[in-house]
């Protein structure tokens, strides 16, 4: 096991313009492990309630995905639900419920402590530190965070920052961080707090990685029939991530391609609700959309 | 001479967050002509009022820019105003006055006729038909429309599609015309009307060319101080048709590198106002742009 991952595991309650579906599986770590399982098995921590059925860790499981780091507390599930315009760009949300993941406190499994790669979904700043502080010296630490974390735990996430490799963000999210309205310059600001690469995600309009000896864009897969975009960005960075984790490297060569694969996972996380639509698909079929994407951008 | 251009020449006074300029040289084609120029000899066909300064078209002459189809008419020069919101991508039309263009009548001169690469920059669609029924037999013949035309003149419109080879359009104008919300699945309901490519302008997220056979989408080149976006898209079409007639060739290799010079020509555009920024930059300069983007986009 090369690649661990700590964050949500939840229920969703997602409207679209065309549907509606409740208590979809969900969680920033849920769309992560589908995303990263076709690479190599992943190490998932985080806590669900005694709600949570058996049948869907049965199911993890049999993805490649390790639950050994999955927690069963008393309570409820994480809960979250939200309603998508017909653009998808705006997304309302219209209830969440932390229930067990309010006092989540990560405990990470004896045999996940030298796994070299790491992923911290967004979460409380601090309970990310919590995580990355029972790993022992990984070769590369990725983090996502959320515009709450930096309204009101600025200083958390200033200080993990100073620990992380590298940091996955929204366009919107890196505007608010930096104060600088232009992206490349606000990606540029970012290096300037520690890690040594961030990605911008602009949804629709795909992504960019910027990095101390990197600079890189790459669109987003068109996709023609798109369900439900939620876990879009953690289903991009699990198939980032599962990727470096697969090839051991993290040349800047390495990084261009994972941020493809990142686009792949993601385009086949929207057209199905939850991971309906990643289940489904195996490494050849991420393989095939890597080429069409490849081929999309090419002189 | 390979290439022609048939559009406006116009004064523009336009509003930024960060400055107001009266009176600067503006219109489709001068900013077609100015992005083509640096490829080799671009016909202007179009009309200006007598207070067109004669300095100004000597600079255009001196910039290869042939202006013997630049009519001199009674009366004022096409005049347009505008406001641009912070993000640059809100714009607010504040007053056009047509003047000499409102009765625009294309006289291609007769050493224009043979050229075999033909723009149609924005203009009512039967003045761009009328400028093309005098052109013999042209290799390649793209267009501009707006929002306007697909209201009030859509036969006409469709009229030209059915006559031209390529379109350029921006995404709010491909889903007008097609009542389809998706890029490509619009992208691909152009195409039946007559095109066999069409490129789809995102502004600062990039373009989409998509043809019979092509597929290419390229992000913007990432400009840190835009002054003024006035212009961007007619000196992406400049960029885009200049390397095309100077290389004689239209395959899909062909167009997928004219899309980076579009974009090339276009980032240098939006660095000044009116063409300033454009008039500065020589083929080296767009050269070495053009390997930056390059690299940008690389895997």
């Amino acid at each position: 096991m090369n690649l661990v991952v700590t964050g949500t595991l939840a229920f969703d309650t997602i409207e679209t313009p065309f549907a509606k579906k409740e208590d979809v599986l969900g969680g920033s770590a849920t769309h992560f492990a589908h995303a990263a399982g076709p690479f190599g098995t992943v190490g998932l921590v985080g806590v669900v309630g005694t709600d949570f059925p058996d049948e869907h860790l049965k199911s993890f499981r049999e993805r490649g995905i390790d639950c050994a780091g999955v927690e069963v507390a008393e309570g409820k599930s994480f809960r979250w639900s939200g309603r998508y315009e017909a653009d998808w760009n705006t997304r309302h949300t219209l209830d969440t419920q932390l229930n067990v993941f309010a006092d989540f406190d990560p405990k990470v499994p004896a045999n996940y402590r030298d796994v070299p790669y790491v992923f911290l979904a967004n979460a409380e700043p601090a309970v990310q530190s919590k995580a990355l502080d029972q790993m022992k010296r990984p070769k590369l630490v990725v983090a996502d965070t959320m515009n709450l974390w930096i309204d009101i735990k600025k200083d958390d996430l200033l200080g993990l920052l100073r620990r992380i490799d590298g940091l996955v963000m929204n366009d919107e999210e890196a505007r608010m961080l930096t104060g600088e309205n232009n992206l490349i310059r606000s990606a540029r600001r970012v290096l300037e707090m520690g890690p040594s690469f961030v990605i911008v995600k602009k949804g629709e309009h795909g992504a960019y990685l910027v990095g101390k000896d990197v600079m890189f864009s790459l669109p987003a897969y068109p996709v023609e029939d798109v369900v439900d975009p939620t876990g879009a960005g953690d289903s991009f960075a699990g198939g980032f991530m599962g990727y470096i984790a697969s090839v051991q490297n993290t040349q800047s060569q390495t990084l261009r391609r994972a941020m493809v694969y990142g686009t792949v996972t993601a385009s086949f996380c929207v057209q199905g609700f939850g991971v309906d639509a990643l289940a489904d698909r195996g490494r050849a079929d991420i393989e095939e959309r890597f080429n069409e994407l490849v081929s999309f951008v090419s002189l």
